[in-house]
């Protein structure tokens, strides 16, 4: 998911207090951007090709062992949240300029079939059900983070998420997904990004 | 999934060193034998019926706040061996007597429509799939654990999908889920039960 990837080194660089800047650029040129920065391409179990940002140790966004844990929370929120996605990639379509809109549609069409804007009120409500899980599992500690007291990078997964409903979405949406369990998104967002020194 | 509830409060409570007994009832007679007991039933989200035991709090297996992590773990992990079940289930209801049998596709068959004996192979190659991506998890740690040095409800989760694996299946297609990812699953549904004192 390439806005989630771009959210997510912007996220950990700053948490990081690693100096960093951004340049944006056509969806189709993110390739050549990165290889022209030196970034080497590591091989998707596909096949496909994905550049990395370099990681550091210092700030572990995986504590107490986590890693394996937090992947796979990555992968079932994914799986959670993927069925309301034809909505969102409606709106981060409209929100593109032509180049970039006609690649996104290229390459997310493949995983989620054309049309896009058909059953918007459905799409929405499995979004909604998506969110009542992530809610639930918030609840399950006594902190305001997934681990409790505990920062960690499954935080920023669910703010990066967040993060581009809010930047694609018209925003009486934003205020309907900002309103749903009590108005928790809007405070994750708004938490993880002062976590992360982005407010 | 009974198996995996049933084995489940096996694992936990002798982990805990809590004393029980183990009584083997007919798959139908499940609910009855619980509610003779006095287990309370709580309400699914769909809005059947499902009995819990009690939970302790000594020697917790949600170590540093990881409850959630698990939770979303144990989805993650449910979603990736799911689509092997066929060849699973098939073995499970030739393992019960004709009772549990008919009770258990009558039960499972919503989840997973029949026939069950059709794609073997291909659901073998889903089930080495799914076991390749959960090594990538264990690879993940320096410890033998899903948290590193640290045990928890997540090995428990995969000892009792392996335990369930082993007791139903032939002893060759065990003996073929030992032998992938170098031994990995032997090793681990042994640590787990040497770790519960079961072994």
């Amino acid at each position: 998911m390439l806005p989630l990837v771009l959210y997510d080194a912007m996220f950990i660089l700053s948490y990081k207090d690693i100096p960093f800047v951004t340049i944006w650029v056509e969806y189709s040129d993110i390739h050549i951007a990165m290889k022209s920065i030196g970034a080497k391409p590591i091989k998707r179990r596909d096949g496909s090709e994905v550049c990395t940002v370099p990681t550091y140790p210092e700030k572990p966004i995986f504590p107490n062992n986590s890693e394996p844990l937090i992947r796979a929370f990555d992968s079932a929120h994914l799986s959670l949240i993927f069925p309301g996605f034809k909505s969102l990639f409606l709106r981060t379509m409209e929100a593109l300029g032509p180049a970039s809109a006609n690649f996104f549609i290229g390459v997310r069409s493949a995983d989620v079939p054309l049309p896009w804007d058909e059953n918007f009120d459905a799409d929405w409500k499995l979004l909604e059900k998506a969110y009542n899980t992530a809610y639930e599992w918030y609840q399950m500690t006594d902190g305001k983070w997934i681990m409790g007291d505990t920062f960690s990078y499954a935080d920023i997964i669910i703010g990066c998420w967040l993060l581009w409903h809010k930047r694609v979405l018209k925003e009486d949406e934003w205020a309907r997904i900002s309103s749903w369990n009590g108005g928790k998104w809007a405070q994750v967002l708004e938490d993880v990004e002062k976590e992360c020194k982005l407010a």
